[in-house]
């Protein structure tokens, strides 16, 4: 008997009081493990998650949680050799175990570069700018988003054991939510090994992590308002997860991605010898060999115009008669089995269930295998149906494997149609190269879809094809899909936090967020802010100028100087019949300029370069002999980890000698974190 | 025998089949109006929106809605008496009719001055910036909002007949969704009388706006994937709604808010004779009375410190006696009856179930009625609760109406757990001039609330009061709050739309988007885009600069011109020890000064004006000697209704002489829509 399973739960890896439950070699039938979570405490789990792993992440700062990510993913890269041999048994082949174990990696590394670029390093994200909500502005509004004090569970399908992990795993550590996952068992024991290696490794806060090998039973009753389940797999458990108190009464949100039916789209503009149709006819391979088809993202439906079915059937089965199915461990091999016997007796009822309005236009069912043994191996070789008009079932039945199904439209609206018909799904793809085709196909399809590809001979070679979710994208889609929404950045790092509407006066609204607000009070301690360190600096820190007059003079200077000789500079005729101006102004850049003359401090110090301005309008025309002054303030302070320096967000408000304000912008600098430099610095 | 109410369905006015249910006023218990739906097709009412109102709304861009918006709430502002007059039979005085009348009125025009400043003149919303997938940029992704092809079905709580429709109205109107609305009937009189004004106004297009007076059975049998339903109301039917099978599996997005037991909380710091003692008591009883108590986001439960308990009880006494109750049509009633005889019964039922843990220390049962009739009328005089401590009822129990329980904390800490077992609210306000207590309390609340306001002395003349749900800032809250989120400005609309992230090349991209992405094609057609109007410019078009050499004179010159003499700039010594420069480098300003005087056409022409600067970065430092270009493209066209002119944002890159990108941004123009101008923009 091989070794059961262990559970990481509340500190300690966990073995279940019985012998469990055999995990079969998707290829062999061998047994690769056991797997049981008997007398597994999953309340003791929630309450080490509630008290010990989420307060220990929610004390980090977003950079700081990205840094344990890359760490994190730095550390799995190093043993990722280990993932690979392993993945094999789950059926996967290498390309296959890429997706999987690559991929998750790449997902890790991508959320630890997105929270150091995209977040703020602190605990609190602001959404949105500030609402002015009264004249006087004593009284304003801000959204922000705080860390929920709860618990996400994880409840992940068995087709991608270790991505499946860490794209949900990412962004909730970066929300500051603890984790328990819960994976499919089928391949539950691939998720343990890289849980061994990450709980080995150490570099997670304790807590933040737990494990449930095996059944959850129970799970869910622990939960509560500020907990969530995100769960990935069949519509039919979805359901059942929807249908539980906890979901329908007791506020625990529920996020699903489930199978759906998704399509590609071949343009009607597309002819057989353009480019373009054999980037579908290799798309559609793909998608129904990747993984033998078992891929939520798969391609299930092959839209194509009536006139060009042949064509696409046939050049499917050109391609398809080519791909070798057997054991993966032969390096020959292109498509592995299903993950196991009972799957496969899955797709085959729902191949079943297709003919009911399709024909099999394209299988081999005797197929030889390259080292299967066709017995205790879950081995299928590709089929492709082609539904009759009016066909029903391909828009209703999904067999999760190599098995898709050619439906025909006639014209762009049909082809959107039949689209529609899968009730919402994750991912559509069209195959043109006609801006007008992609355009109308694209939003009449964008409804009904979480993520949609526009594939063509400009994008092809870098594409990353119909079913690879990438982590900077959001993954999900309504309807049937499950409505839920991952990934997409720092999206998916906010689906795990509240957004809050904050109303107070300026003054208190800066002590909430750390960050200075418009009309709170500003600090002129008589010392330049540009004199100060990151570490001595203050948000509110400010320095307010001298007026300087500008003069007629220097508007024309400006214009000889610069080349910038527009009208409204240069000739009082002209400028006086603009209807904005009706006089000489002075250019935007030039105000600009005068007012850093006016703020800058020009001696050597913290300050060490203006890197960017935002938001910059100009509100009032500037004319010659306008004395204008600035004020700048320091608006957030953002420390860089692994560097000397820091960004220093500044307030910028350029006023009229009538006290208007002329423009307003942020002024981005870096800052040394101490000054004088330590000698590090200066090396 | 009253009038019965009538539906607006697929068209036209639809009158029930039966004599109806009688609907009474608050007050008087007169018999105001009857209603029934019986023989309502509810069917033809959803294919009516999906077939007629949908398509003729998505036909419109962003700011053509909001124009119809604007027109529709200058309409209604200029029938508000008659809506005024019928109030008062809901039992509302006067203050509680404009929160009502008004603020629905109000919202309309937030929303169409929202949806013309930050929604694009365009049917689809981008999200985020672009995310290059590819290292070639061949290959990129960006996120973007579409319109769901559905119907939005509201249904709204009695409290607030003509807010509650207008404030869901407003946002899925601009989303492009029509509506159908369904009131509660205790109060629909009202709703139906707004309806009417809207439907006789013209102003909407036919089938974005139904009503249904009276059941809506079967309603939701009818909708789909791309249908919603907003709730407002009890967490009871809240319960029922999130049990239909086409919620929990035909992919209905149910969003919801009901009633939650929002608090306010003393601050620690507040001692009785600072302001804020005055303010937090003054809250407390304004939220008991406004519409006696009968609104979702009414305080609760009052959370004092301990030793604050007697004094705050005591105020709240005196204060809550000068509340005089009676008929609202008398001008010197304060609160007005309950809705009804039955929502009176549910309220002392609540009472009831308070006193398990709690004292009466403030009620005068017996008190004179100013003109109400004590049997007919729903009148009930306010209520002041003190809970025992460890009491659970106040965290439970939700009498609605003008009931508030007082509760006593020991340490911020505690404040903030007690908050958090009402589960989830929708508001939570802090009394307190501490900007320490401020940040902890608010952040502590926040994961639990929707909205936190923050009083002090310094925004209370401005504020608008624990209760107010304002257009701008969400409204909803997790957990018990029902976990929905409506308003927020454009973020209400954007939960009416689907997010889908478009995979293509910048080309396609920008075919889809009608706004231009780095990368795609640029079309220089010889004639400079400064010469074209609004009507003539295209995405695309785009102006390459000739080279200019940057000499150290330029750098030295425009150091002293602007005053701007940073030592990066004017120190060759200095400067080399910088560490990111090792070197003279001409000021950033510079750099986009020069770049206009390479890309301006300086006669007059359509361009009228730069107002504003986005995102600029500067990426490479410029030295003495580099030669700069810029290159200009048209990215967004934004026309201005109501203007001869519109927006063009372009999009700006400088490169040195090695190809190096050197500074991008975005530059902002205003450009006529026609040139030369019509006789109308010269006069």
């Amino acid at each position: 008997m091989s070794a059961i399973l262990e559970s990481y739960a509340a500190g300690g890896w966990f073995r279940a009081a019985d012998d469990g439950e055999p995990l079969l070699d998707a290829a062999t039938g061998e047994e690769v493990a056991r797997i049981s979570s008997r007398g597994l405490d999953v309340a003791a789990m929630v309450r080490h998650a509630r008290d010990t792993g989420g307060p220990a992440l929610r004390s980090l700062t977003f950079h700081e949680r990205a840094a344990l990510l890359k760490a994190l993913a730095k550390h799995l890269s190093e043993r990722k050799e280990e993932l690979h041999a392993l993945s094999v048994r789950t059926g996967a082949t290498s390309r296959d175990t890429m997706i999987d174990v690559d991929g998750g990696i790449g997902t890790l590394f991508s959320y630890a570069s997105k929270g150091v670029r995209e977040l703020p390093n602190d605990t609190v994200v602001l959404d949105g700018g500030l609402e002015r909500l009264g004249r006087g502005g004593t009284f304003v509004g801000q959204h922000l988003y705080t860390s929920r004090p709860g618990v996400a569970v994880q409840i992940n399908a068995f087709n991608f054991p270790v991505w499946g992990m860490l794209e949900k795993l990412a962004p909730a550590f970066l929300a500051g939510l603890p984790s328990i996952v819960k994976p499919a068992s089928q391949t539950a024991y691939l998720t343990e090994l890289a849980v061994r290696q990450i709980i080995e490794s150490g570099i997670l806060p304790e807590g933040v992590l737990q494990l449930v090998a095996g059944g959850a039973g129970g799970l869910l009753d622990e939960l509560t308002v500020q907990d969530s389940v995100a769960f990935t797999g069949s519509a039919h458990t979805a359901g059942i997860l929807r249908r539980h108190l906890n979901v329908l009464d007791g506020g625990v949100l529920l996020g699903v991605e489930a199978d759906s039916l998704n399509c590609s789209i071949l343009g009607p503009d597309v002819r057989p010898d353009d480019p373009e149709f054999d980037l579908f006819v290799k798309g559609v391979v793909t998608e129904m060999t990747v993984k033998a088809g078992q891929k939520c993202t798969a391609i299930r439906r092959v839209l194509v115009p009536e006139t060009m079915a042949g064509q696409v059937i046939e050049a499917l089965a050109a391609r398809l008669a080519k791909v070798t199915v057997g054991d993966p461990r032969n390096p020959d091999v292109r498509m592995g089995p299903l993950a196991g016997l009972g799957q496969r007796d899955e797709v085959r009822k729902g191949v079943e269930a297709l003919r009911a309005s399709a024909e099999v236009v394209y299988g081999v069912p005797g197929s030889s295998l390259l080292d299967g043994d066709p017995e205790r191996g879950a081995f299928m070789t590709p089929l492709v149906l082609r539904g009759r008009s009016g066909a029903t079932e391909p828009h209703d039945v999904e067999p999760f494997g190599p098995v898709s199904t050619v439906l025909t439209y006639d014209g762009v609206e049909e082809a959107v149609a039949l689209a529609a018909r899968g009730r919402g799904s994750l991912v559509a793809s069209v195959v043109t190269h006609d801006p007008q085709v992609a355009r109308s196909v694209v939003l009449g399809l964008a409804p009904w879809h979480g993520r949609v590809l526009v594939l063509d001979r400009d994008d092809a070679k870098e594409s990353t094809g119909h079913g690879s979710p990438l982590p900077v994208l959001v993954h999900g889609g309504p309807g049937r899909a499950g409505g839920g929404e991952e990934l997409g950045g720092v999206r998916g790092v906010l689906h795990h936090m509240q957004r809050t509407a904050v109303q107070a006066s300026p003054d208190q609204l800066t002590a909430i967020t750390g960050r200075w607000t418009t009309g709170a009070a500003r600090a002129d301690s008589g010392v330049h802010p540009f004199r100060k360190s990151l570490a001595e600096l203050r948000v509110g820190d400010t320095i307010g100028s001298a007026p300087r007059t500008v003069s007629l003079a220097d508007i024309e200077h400006f214009a000889e100087f610069t080349g910038d000789t527009f009208y409204a500079h240069t000739d009082a005729a002209a400028a006086a019949r603009n209807p904005l101006f009706g006089g000489i102004v002075a250019h935007g850049y030039l105000v600009v300029s005068l007012a850093a003359g006016l703020f800058v401090d020009p001696a050597p110090g913290p300050v060490l370069a203006n890197f960017g301005v935002d938001g910059l309008r100009f509100l009032t025309p500037v004319k010659a002999g306008d004395a204008i002054d600035v004020t700048l303030t320091v608006k957030q302070i953002t420390p860089r980890s692994g560097a000397d320096y820091g960004e220093v967000r500044w307030d910028a408000v350029v006023t009229n000698q009538d006290g208007q304000a002329v423009a307003t912008y942020d002024v981005l600098t870096l800052v040394a974190k101490t000054w004088p430099a330590t000698p590090a610095q200066e090396a």
